[in-house]
């Protein structure tokens, strides 16, 4: 018999939800128009309306990569700039599709705690030169909440970045690959988390959460959806079949479970990092606010969880540690007594790692 | 009771095989590489390599115009040009995709049967300008097989273009949105349809013949192959939980099924097309040689179909109807009575519409 | 000593005429702001909008395939198309400039005379699919005055091409390279064959008419003035130096000279085709109403052609030659002499070959 | 009679070497091939070959921003990186033309003196990605030289950059807008300072020391330079009449005056520099290896610099002052004498700012 392969890679190794699997399965019957033209995802924006308590324009796609580019697009010019900070997805792990979608060029700054702040954003959009034309022009700010390093924006700091963004004529995309897990842990509502912010675009994910290949780009202003169809269509984004995905966005905002996954996603991961954090020579490198834990372990320990069934990735010199909601706890505590072992320590007293 | 809608409007319409969506559902247990490094899409990879008789790349996306527009972009230089018909997918019915992921500029051909010809397609080539930097230089060839018209391509008309194609240094794509509906038809083997014949690349589509937003880049050329992981990401096509449609794919070859389906599809539309044809006063624009019916209607027959159920598109001053697998008998059954009434047309004595 | 070669085979191979020149060596003087800031390029802003009677903002640039690209791409949308006659210079000649510049499509039509109609345009607007996300939307019609055919629009032309753009939603745009030429054949004032029909923006060329890689961008409207300076900058086309060439453009128009040149090059060419087209066998192609001439010529013709000391282009089955305002009556002479004597023809009697 | 302006703000608001002017006059007579396919780019080609001691593709174009776009274009692949500094112009002030040509991405590194370093770029290199398709994969490095603080790279540190950038599979780029400047003050020749340290492709520009809008690219490799005429003429950069801008660069390169007038304008500098750094409140921000001087002056100074006749430009809460090699002396004086009586010092003693 095999050991069991705990697995801390991603978010989005996981398998579906039940009942988003099973709305699937239900909007399968019967025929519906393509390209998003059909019923379910007529409901999906009735449900995004009234999730987002305003009226919204929310379009299915099937990657956060085009959620992202295809959002900013929309906010864009075409000779422009993207801030955001350093760390964000859009600016590492995209591949360049942000700038491809838009021709724009990001302009990455550095940030404690892997966030924008709003005094440094001020200056840098100071010094920008805008009207002048040998230099890249300002649109859109970019803020990834959660970040990468799964630190959270409170309400307050994104609607400082809004309003020092606006006034220098940015429009401000959130890029919500993650934004179950920001609910969860901020206690708060989308509309207060987004738009009551000053957000004016969002790519809510929900493919990290618990869906298959389901994110929705969604903006607050109609006037900047108009062009959303056409640029999707363009960059091959459009669903022939869209209900797949707008039917498990409908369900998936139908009732709680979508939070209720990411708290308990992020509830494991305040159990590894008290496991983790407890042990001498583990540096936990970013505030573990939801579901991910950045760390600098010993070689001795990187060698040990190398040689295990454990999974996860290295990210540079640090390693990062994703829960899934359907963690087993039992992969929890192997992690941490895997890299206690590794580093001589005795077993804890005090801290729970089996939930109870 | 309300009266069944009847629906020819695309072959997109309908739900997926159930043999597919089983396979989505098998897929989601355990967890699984993302981005396409998972033993699904290992699987699915093998299962092309043996339907297509050589090692292949087959990479899973989930639209057509995103699986065209990449492969073409894996052939491409970036002042280039595509050679196609007018009437071309590529060229009328994706916004501009191909354009944005090659940067090139697509050079539409006029030919019969809505088909690109050996001879006027080396007569168009010789006139391109190569070497000269006033002139966008060619570097592909598509051909769409079935056409949007659904008229086929033999085999020799296949080799004659892409050994006129290579001859002047363009590499050859094949858009196989109706890739099934194709072989069904031809009765002939993928292999011969594609590789044996010179073609470098093919958008294999499996949307439109009963799999949920299923698609595969299929590359006969390892070379041309390394490019297209970035260029998908770099266009957001990248689908985060990849087994999903690997699953599909992998299962869609599995067995004849496939082409079975499609089989069906090109029967009904053979049946539609005979009812339709009998009528006087209806022209039959293109042959029907799949799944499509493209006819031009006097304008009684056209008011009628729009007064009732029936579901079909109007494409400038024709109508188009295509039929699904599944389609119901009673449909065309229904839609050549409707339209037989409209023209005050006796009922048929020698046309059978109902299968035996 | 060697025969004189005579030149017919651009009017960008001629030289810079010498008032030109001068204003060049005069603007060397001193020091001025760079990047098109400076005192030479607003004098030659009020000069244009002297000369076109109205406020117009003028950007110098050294190529008319940069004038033409930057000028669309202010009028574009990014999922766009142009439409033009398939004979224009932005369709054949400039390597897929305005879609780099625009990330549009070109809608090329074909047209009698190398000409866009009215008729014709509307009816292919009108199955654009405006707004069906699929169909690349229509933003620009571009209009080349004169055709590169050499063949021209009357002013009452242009006008209802306008309004039929206007009508869709269109902007229009005149590549006016050989803008001159029109002018000096029309006998209307440049206010006449532009803004007051409609156009929007005009690519305004000088090189082809005496002098040194100087153009203009002309809009007719601000609001779409606004981008250009970003957009030249990132197509690296501002000029470090912009005086040189604004200085040119400022000489060119203050005084006629401008359109006595284009005049002796129009009637350069129009003796040339009285000349040809007697001789039994030479068919003149196109109108000849500017300075060039398309030709058809027999086999003999050629092959005396290209044996002899003339200069000219091939292109495709035809023959182009172009007269310069400074092609030497010789040369015109010569050519005509030298098709004559392949063909066999008598001398003329009546088609005074040489200027009285 | 009013004061004299001096003006410090560019080397680019100098007119034409009195040499350079004359061969663009020279070059006037006669026809000649246009786009670049003329005796004068010919001649201008075996020039620049044997000045770099090699064969060399050059190619003239009008603008240095065009220059540099089109030369990483053509060392591009169209989902990658260019690491650059942070500072440099490709970066700054360019408007996005780079990302604009290439598709790709700038990954802007810091670095002492305003230059790269070979550890660091080796350290950001490693972290790249290379193979992982969420990553841009890098193609070019891009050394500017001078850097746009007037700061210079010694042949080993370019030597050192571009084994580093070989090593991680990266083409070279060197963005030798002030090339004459770094020749002079180093001392070295044209081969020395590229090629033979491992540059692939150069900006060369001459603009910036008494040419008329005239740069050229320079390919070290011929299979570089195939693709880049097809490039400037999709950018609308090909000149039509490419001879008045070979004419100049082959003057240019005929004898030693580039060199003569760039170490000229060097030592303006360096005796600007020595006045200005010799008052109390005065920071010279980076070391003065050139012809540029970056400083940090009290309000006060600034205050008086405002109020007279001289003129130079701000840069965020620097002043630059460049010189020409055509500076008045009187200028430089006139400079420092401004800035001391701001700040209240006494005439200086030993400083002769005057040149005897």
């Amino acid at each position: 018999m095999t050991a069991p392969v705990y697995d801390f890679r991603s978010d989005n190794v996981g398998g579906a939800a039940p009942e988003l699997l099973e709305a699937l399965v239900t909007a399968n019957a019967g025929t519906a128009s393509p390209y998003g033209d059909d019923d379910h995802t007529r409901a999906m924006n009735a449900r995004f309306t009234a999730a987002f308590e305003r009226p919204v324009t929310a379009l299915p796609v099937s990657s956060g990569t085009g959620s992202n580019a295809v959002a900013l697009a929309a906010l864009a010019n075409p000779y422009g700039s993207i801030y955001c900070h350093e760390s964000a997805h859009i600016n590492v792990y995209e591949c360049g599709a942000p700038e491809f979608y838009t021709g724009a060029k990001l302009v990455a700054l550095p940030g404690r705690d892997y966030k924008l702040h709003a005094d440094e954003l001020d200056a840098a959009l100071s010094l920008a030169g805008r009207g002048n034309p040998t230099r890249v022009q300002p649109f859109a700010l970019n803020v990834t909440q959660p970040t990468d390093y799964g630190t959270l924006y409170r309400p307050a700091e994104i609607a400082a970045l809004c309003e020092i963004a606006h006034a220098h004529g940015l429009k401000v995309h959130m890029d919500g690959a993650r934004f179950a897990n920001a609910i969860a842990a901020l206690g708060c509502s989308p509309a207060d988390l987004t738009w009551r912010c000053g957000v004016d675009a969002l790519s809510f994910g929900a493919t990290k959460n618990g869906a298959m290949n389901a994110e929705a780009v969604v903006v607050f202003d109609p006037a900047l959806a108009a062009s959303i169809p056409f640029r999707m269509k363009r960059g091959g984004l459009v669903l022939s079949k869209a209900r797949y995905v707008s039917a498990q966005l409908d369900r998936y905002l139908a009732d709680d479970r979508w939070i209720e996954r990411a708290r308990r996603a992020n509830e494991h991961a305040a159990r590894l990092a008290a496991g983790l954090g407890a042990l001498p020579g583990v540096t936990i490198v970013a505030p573990v606010e939801i579901n991910m834990i950045f760390a600098r372990l010993p070689d001795a320990a990187v060698a040990a969880l190398d040689a295990g069934p454990l999974r996860y990735y290295k990210l540079g010199r640090e390693v990062r540690f994703v829960c899934r909601h359907d963690q087993e706890p039992e992969g929890i505590a192997a992690l941490v007594d895997t890299v206690r072992a590794a580093l001589g320590s005795p077993a804890p007293g005090r801290v729970p790692l089996r939930p109870g």
